[in-house]
């Protein structure tokens, strides 16, 4: 069988399929940067009052018409208002009524009066020297949101402040989609646990640990399988076993010839796999395998931990966040910062390079620094912020060329 | 007691005093987003044996100086380097041994002549069309690290590849700073649990949830103390509780005054209680308080729902980095975005005014639009993708210009 190394774009198109899992219900406090899998519409109305946004008075706007300094107006004292209770009375024209932050407004009152504005003259009277509006200092009921309204759409990722309103909504729990749980195996003869001290010729399984922390931090649940050996029979046990289990499979080593044949031999011996990708147009990472088993999507991922970790950042990424069912999974997830190259870097046209960069910054500019190194070194990537993209129809990039970084995570910098 | 309103910068100076938190000793596969409480030394050569970086033929360099297509170098076969294990034997001058990729450099090869350059004569001779320079496809012992060298310094916070490389070294578990505990108590005679239905006057408690989602966040640990009446008692033994136990104590509530100096008095009445902040020049968030009891830091945070945040996302976060001992903890924490501003925005001199703002993008450009409405409206919040800072010595902002939006978290974009 002949396969066409593909073009990221159509790497991505391909992985739109998949996704996304299914749902659980969870405690509302448990529900940080958890996806909705369905709409939200509010119950009730929000607040469910009107609410004085300040200390004052409660006030009948009209009544404080033309007040000024110099010309204060007069205003009865009818009381106060206690704290989540409802007022006992009303303002009635001519009148007030104390009220403070978040306290309900009292029948006939339609605006507030800051402090400030107000003084009193005796136990029974205030002054207000200050012209209020109707509406003013005033939350009204349904201000927030109106019962109805759809406040979340499917596919919202939830922030502390979503999590705020669905608490002041009184809803504790609610249905979210799983996190989805991605199968890891690690292979090659060469590769023993860490635990281990390695003899001549072996290494620890560093992918292993670097892709299950990726899954952590893109919000998955890592499932990782430990070591397998270069051999069909272990192999096809292992990803037969996690298929089961997990959403996806993510085989990673295997970056020679040898073992790579041998993963697509495992993936085709599956009943109805299709194998959808067979190298990618782009470096590192080219060397990678997808298929479709299933209703799963199955990895082949390059052993060197470089060409892996790009192909998480750029396919893996948003992948997961089609499982997640997150509303834009393949938009913009990487946070980008504009720098400045500072170096000449050559690049193969055909295949869009990624070169690892570490970035500094220099007299309140921001500088990207290549960090040049084979993909099989897992300093380049220690040392590196992120990623600077070279298209593949272009032969490089230049010094002093402004570049834009995609991040591993939030910039820190230096104060 | 007179106090004067304090600017960020006073207030941030302030707060660089609290922490770090104590340190754990932890499995390396939970350390994502940890910090490093001491620097790691590497404690052997990385990796500890030359590998090839490709699958083809160790070779002696020199053997195939001048080689081409039109003039290729013969080599006698001398066997195969299996994986994982030492190599059989050594190259000598006019010889090759099969290598896959990971292999072991045998003894007295240099390089790799990569596969494709390679073609089988017979059974015992390679002929090669393709000179390659010395380490040329190769990965030397120490390449990645070298036994003594610095890896990480105090402070750093690790990422899947540092993961991926104290997993490669063979660190099984590593020594971090604890997560921040953070006492969080809501207090206010209006606020009800979520799992009630709010009578006249009464609201659920939002404050909570959102706090507690936004310690999540930031990646410390939120401890709900639930809810508290404005009463001296109640909120001091809350608070002297949360002090024994937890990293911080952060009470929320207390938008009017009088509730606002009660909590004053609360703090007073710790013993060698020190009031570091009383109100902030920002809106919104200036009635915010601050006092050190011990070596603890306890703050008083506006009980409208989008100060507090505002609060917490311009102090409480680089608070939280600083008491989870990250090295950077007071330098740019916020991802930002450049966008166009959709409107005028007026803003009063002498504080800086954060307001919120929705993205949108169109035609390629992205556009910030401001979010109006009170601070105590949750909706606000839920609208927005991040904030503007207008600076104090502006009178506003005006549509049309360039505007660095703090994203509350990293903005994805439809395609």
């Amino acid at each position: 069988m002949f396969f066409k190394v593909k073009t990221p774009e159509e790497v991505l198109e391909s992985l739109k399929g998949f996704g996304p899992v299914g749902a659980e219900t969870i405690p509302i406090s448990e529900t940080l940067d958890r996806v909705l899998n369905r709409e939200i519409v509010c119950e009730e109305d929000m607040p469910g009052f009107s609410r004085s946004s300040m200390d004052g008075y409660a006030v009948r706007s009209k009544d404080t018409f033309g007040a000024s300094d110099s010309l204060p107006a007069f205003l009865e004292l009818a009381g106060e208002v206690v704290m989540g209770r409802e007022p006992e009375g009303s303002v009635d024209q001519g009148k007030a009524m104390r009220i403070s932050t978040g306290g309900m407004i009292p029948e006939g009152a339609d605006a507030v009066v800051m402090l400030e504005y107000c003084n009193s003259v005796d136990e029974k009277t205030i002054e207000v020297s200050r012209t209020v509006a109707p509406l003013e200092n005033v939350i009204g009921k349904g201000d927030d949101f109106r019962k109805g309204d759809v406040i979340f759409k499917k596919g919202t990722v939830l922030r502390p402040q979503d999590i705020g309103l669905l608490a002041g909504l009184g809803m504790q729990k609610i249905s979210v989609y799983q996190k989805p749980k991605v199968g890891i195996i690690s292979t090659g003869d060469e590769v023993i646990p860490i635990d281990q001290k390695p003899g001549p010729g072996q290494v620890r399984d560093i992918n292993s640990y670097t892709l299950s922390a990726f899954c952590l931090q893109a919000g998955a649940v890592p499932v990782n399988m430990g070591l397998c050996k270069d051999n069909f029979e272990e192999m096809r046990e292992k990803a037969a076993s996690v298929l089961d289990t997990c959403d996806t499979v993510w085989i990673s080593g295997g970056s020679s010839v040898g073992v790579r044949d041998m993963t697509v031999k495992v993936l085709e011996s599956f009943e109805g796999m299709e194998l959808l990708v067979h190298g990618i147009a782009i470096s590192p990472g080219k060397p990678t395998i997808i298929a479709r088993i299933g209703r799963k999507a199955v990895f082949g991922l390059p052993g060197h931990v470089a060409s892996a970790m790009v192909v998480a950042e750029i396919f893996l990424n948003p992948f997961l966040a089609g499982l997640a069912g997150k509303a834009f999974a393949f938009g913009n997830v990487h946070q980008s910062l504009q720098a400045v190259l500072e170096r000449n870097v050559e690049s193969a046209s055909g295949r869009d390079d990624y070169i690892r960069v570490k970035l500094r910054e220099r007299g309140g500019r921001l500088f990207a620094e290549p960090v040049f190194g084979k993909s099989g070194l897992i300093s380049t990537l220690v040392e590196a912020d992120g990623l600077v993209k070279i298209d593949r129809n272009r032969e490089g990039l230049y010094k002093g060329q402004a570049v834009s970084v995609m991040l591993f995570r939030p910039f820190e910098k230096e104060e």
